[in-house]
């Protein structure tokens, strides 16, 4: 596996494989990766010929008192999991590289903002989070320049985000949601699992067990959503969640319409100082 | 030369293209083309083997009660001297294939922010004016993907936004600022020259005019820069023009501040119902 730090090599690099007929399939990650990550990679292995996975904890997208500094950094166990999946080239800048003029004022960066999606559930909680998602991943589509990126399904609205701005600023890139990888138990894997005390990680499975408890009471054709979030969130409640939203919505993330085809439940709760988020697709009829 | 007005199309053409080890040099344009916008064409014949012209007069970039609808559309005239100076490919799309979501709630489309250089000179004066042009050129660079793209610097402000979010949102493009073309008089070509009654075009060199009376001074070693200023709006408002700006500013357009080796003179004014803008480099020492 190849390794860079800098932008410049990089692209030196990337162009290289392309002027020789090669494909790139891109997996951008936070690294302390997990199974659900190495799933990203296999599947970009599927896609093209060369597979680059970036690791890089992208502090603009974290808000004042949120985990940046806390975050786990775990880049040799990483970099050895790429290898045993057969990730191809890995890149891993600094601040200094992807923020040339620091991060200090964020108000001074330029930056991408896609309205409507971003503006509810994560991004009511977390204000400024998908700008900082939004504007990092335009980056580095732009620097690695694949013909499909890949991102899990966990993070549903980011999935979103990221599509729409793809779309709507023509970026020349194919965007793949890739299906939630979980733990036996039902917990989606996230990078965030580790700060579970083992109490907390053993209640953690009551989110994603919310979640169909949910879905089911909508495939019995219940459309009372309000009612059934409120029921969701006294059950999340009862085990222990601080919850931030239980919604159904539909998968475009507008409200939910008597009659979908298809529905979406989300939620976000913390668990002790962990926040956790998951989601169920819900096809109907 | 061959023309494109749907982005698939032209991408499949560019693709073709690029296959064939050909490069692409861009000049966007919103039409009504003059000797500026020709040699722009002539400076990208020197830097690529293929160059590709757009024409898209783009509704997000004019406010409220501007010329949006006044805006002089010729292209048939456009393509015959596209034709002359050898570009080949010229793509002309409809709104509808550049915003598939329409424009009518512009707070709803995605788009590229360039705080900082934004927020002041003509962007004081058109809100919204440079988040429509650093998003509709954001796009347009993601469509044609050309190796460069060229700006004419009477534009100065809009080059530094364009500069900027090619550099902070890492875009694989090099952006070169080609020198004003001018009248004979000193007038800088515009297409908004064409608003001008025959006695208003007789007064207009005079804003250059102005703008080469401040260089002198500075070039004699004023750094008074505030009287400077005060002194040459004076002189335009005596030739009949209401100014909304003249400004002596670094070339990065912060402040101008004492023993500088290069200012720039920037100004805008309203000459009757036309908004005219222009600026001169002023090297000292």
């Amino acid at each position: 596996m190849d390794e860079f730090n800098k932008i410049e090599s990089l692209r030196t690099h990337l162009g290289q494989l392309r002027g020789d007929g090669e494909s790139i399939a891109f997996v951008p990650t936070m690294g302390n990766l997990h199974q659900g990550h190495l799933e990203l990679v296999r599947q970009a292995r599927q896609l093209a010929s060369v597979v680059v996975v970036s690791i890089y904890v992208n502090p603009t997208q974290f808000g004042e008192g949120e985990d940046f500094d806390d975050y786990p950094r775990t880049l040799q166990q990483d970099r050895n999991k790429l290898e045993s999946v057969g990730a191809d080239v890995l890149f891993t800048p600094s601040d200094a590289e992807i923020y040339p003029h620091g991060t200090g004022d964020r108000a001074l960066l330029t930056r991408v903002e896609v309205p409507g999606i971003s503006d509810q559930l994560c991004g009511s909680s977390r204000p400024g989070h998908f700008v900082g998602a939004a504007t990092v991943v335009t980056k580095l589509l732009n620097i690695v320049q694949p013909k499909a990126a890949l991102f899990g399904r966990k993070d549903y609205q980011q999935l979103l985000v990221i599509r729409r701005l793809v779309e709507e600023l023509n970026l020349p890139v194919e965007v793949i949601g890739v299906p939630t990888w979980r733990e036996q138990d039902g917990l989606a894997m996230s990078s965030r699992n580790r700060y579970l005390t083992s109490e907390e990680r053993e209640q953690a499975p009551l989110l994603y067990q919310t979640l169909q408890w949910v879905s089911r009471q909508l495939e019995a054709g219940r459309e009372d959503y309000i009612q059934i979030e409120q029921e969701g969130e006294s059950r999340l409640q009862q085990a222990m969640f601080v919850v931030d939203y239980l919604s159904v919505m539909q998968p475009s993330l507008l409200p939910a319409q008597s009659g979908s085809r298809s529905l979406i439940v989300l939620a976000a709760a913390n668990m002790g100082s962990t926040r956790l988020i998951d989601n169920c697709m819900v096809n109907l009829r």
